[in-house]
């Protein structure tokens, strides 16, 4: 079902890979919700990506940038006000990697260039995205951003290892950048702290599924879905929810507020 | 402007005394969003307040309930059943009231039948709505509950007395309730930690004048309105916000992520 | 091994039943520490318990008093300055007790007489000592208030049920009242929030055995044991810890700040 | 007073510039407490501080390193095992600076590769400290590491820019290193949130001292000292807080938990 809850605003949407990604989600249901909006990618996730499928579907433009690099964000922001027609009302950032995850190195063992990257793509460039946008002007009165995160920047779950310390970064830019762009323009900065999630990126950590097992046995509601976390960005995005900002918000089906579950205590009982 | 995101959706609103009211503009807005709901308050508040002309405005029908009684709330969920057609999706609580505030006893001279009082009306009020529901099965599937608290639940503001003790244990019950509810029937809770408002409520608070203007400069946003609130409380009951629960979610213009705005620091400075 | 931390300082220390009991241990240990104190505890509690004993080995007077009585808190305060010859530098709040769970009712069944049983001697008690000692002015200058507390305040634990309402509350009462007696006398007022202890009060707790498994695998460093945290209150009641106050300070391991632990996935995956 | 809290204990302090430092009052009160310790500095901060002075009232041997070099770190590491006879039982870490706040750039126009050094100085140098640690098994069982940060990490505080950012990666990784080294020696890995403090770190901050008098107006026993923290810290390098972990511990009389004072709340008052 469409409301209409984003009639004729514009957006860019970052980080959509593939049919499972976060993004991929929110940006059909921002179509649906009445939304303009440009896709973007770093250019190597593109080659990899089906975004080309997602754009005709969603009938935006695509426009490649790096997320490290402050030109082809300001470039980012120049073309989408051209492309869209006028200035930005929201923006998703959902861009994460961790080298050190991916190559299998443990948290006591970081190679510290890797380490770089992963704050790098996963934290800085969210303020880099924002400090362009400052600067061009990019975002209009009220406009919200909202960051995807994880729970591991409160709590350690080992699989995470250096992303962890990525999100928590990530977390505090939302709110410094937040209290800045707030106070100059009224735009509000939040995260959204997800469920697990069987994308690539998540699917890509190890012990990943049994995880989300864990996970889905502790939150009362059980993991929440990659689809029903669009439907929440879409009411953050929209004039509904105007005066929340700075704010790290869990859509996580209670899992962060629960200590452990009765499945999970049964599940212990049963050990030999 | 109205999206339909109420359409179909039957409710309970609780605590609206007069215009100032959040729970009196929730009550508007989520008429203009489609749904049919009952009104209740405190028979004793319904002589005070105005809400024969609001039950008109929306096309409510009236069902007094003392919150502290378990009969009344099981008469008000039954009724409420009754007069809307089916099940309830979503409940406001916006319960709440001390006689050591409105007496000006101080924190550290407490009348303790009052806070008990405090605590009954305030906070185990919640508990009591919350049991009834679950008894009477009066809450459909994925329905939702919000009670309205605030930030002296986390951090000490002098005026509030007794009344911080009481939200933190609304908030407490909250996350208790919702991982029963949300196991049971999904049913999500969560407290929305509003703004100070300029309600009958909130400016019986001594000093109350002075923190509003303390917060409107601190909160990059400014404070939230009553109306703003109401439009975050609609989207907490709709079907976009589903796997939401267990949360205490501040709707405060940043206020509460905010250590000490610009604003308030030159104030600071103009000091003799 | 002792330091000599507490002294020539002067304590009331409540709540010890038996040997398990925490507060005994922190009798045991800030007798050892140099301080001299009084014991007390419900009259009901100190037929059933060993506190004579307790009394014997650390040369303590008891004073018993229903902590729900600011009468006999009164006399407490008042005895406890004519025994220890001045005012009290040191009170330990670790009362706790809920009708509900003792008769195994559900949460979503609470009986409400129970309920304001259980606020009554697991809370609003330590309200009730702290203003009958400002009142009387029985807490020396700098002077150090602890109460013990549990993480069901801040996240579920099935369990616990009203219990996690009341240290909410409990830990709610610390921080309005630390605030006051902070600006007044400059005491400090905190809460510990201890692992899984197997007390008498907590193995009391259905599932208890369970859920302490749960915690030692969890935890980093295992389950803090009740030395531990007696260990963990005498820094509080030092003159170390002078500038902490209105904390709610975790003891327990890593338990907290730990999502899952590798040997907790490791349980899941073994399962069939 | 002195009561041999770190007795026959080895350790490493970093960060002591001058005799406002906080690190420096960590030196002076652990060498009274018993404990014997290497001082470690930039080479470059070394030059201007007198912390030659401090090592000979301390008795303890410099060793320069530059906290972003994990080769230094090693030779901090194995060195100081050389010198004090054995592994290492405590650790300070109190390292920060932003060339961002020195050269006065806001928080919207940061310059990227300054950020860069933000962050390796003064919050990725922990985990490159911890990670020499862990490599080279230079920490004992039961050792204790503790980091110093300020609350920026938790909410905005204008003036702290980039740092605000650096701390809250800095509090991260406490937990995620201090979950693993937990397991692996039972090391526990804190830190310590300090009130504003006039050391030159903090002093060059614009606007320290306007805020130094809020934060002091705010807390109810007023802003901690450096010489409280160092008494803190010592009670977190003994054997007392051995179950107390990946925590992030407020030392701040109590500001953290305040909303707004009384205090404040008259300042305001008197404005025009």
């Amino acid at each position: 079902m469409a409301y209409g809850l984003l009639n004729g605003k514009r957006g860019i949407i970052s980080g959509a890979l593939n049919e499972q990604s976060i993004a991929w989600k929110i940006a059909l249901k921002a179509k649906e919700e009445g939304a303009t909006f440009t896709l973007t990618n770093a250019p190597i996730a593109m080659r990899m990506g089906a975004i080309r499928e997602l754009a005709e579907q969603t009938n935006a433009e695509i426009i490649p940038a790096d997320a490290t690099s402050s030109d082809d964000l300001d470039n980012l922001f120049t073309k989408s006000q051209e492309v869209l027609g006028g200035k930005v009302d929201f923006v998703l950032h959902s861009i994460g990697m961790s080298p050190n995850i991916r190559k299998g190195r443990a948290y006591t063992d970081l190679n510290y260039d890797w380490l770089k990257q992963t704050l790098d793509i996963s934290a800085v460039s969210f303020h880099k995205m924002l400090q362009s946008a400052y600067k061009l002007d990019a975002i209009s009165e009220w406009g919200s951003v909202v960051a995807l995160t994880y729970m591991a920047a409160q709590r350690t779950f080992p699989f995470y290892t250096d992303m962890a310390d990525a999100k928590a970064l990530l977390e505090s830019i939302a709110r410094s950048f937040g209290y800045r762009y707030g106070q100059h323009r009224k735009v509000r900065i939040n995260t959204v702290s997800q469920s697990p999630t069987p994308t690539t990126a998540g699917s890509g950590i190890g012990g990943f599924d049994r995880f989300f097992e864990f996970a889905e046995k502790t939150a009362p509601l059980g993991n929440a879905t990659a689809d029903q976390c669009a439907d929440y960005c879409i009411t953050l995005f929209s004039d509904m929810t105007r005066m929340v900002t700075m704010q790290n918000l869990f859509h996580d089906g209670g899992f962060s507020m629960t200590g452990i579950s009765e499945e999970v205590m049964d599940l212990i009982n049963k050990q030999p």
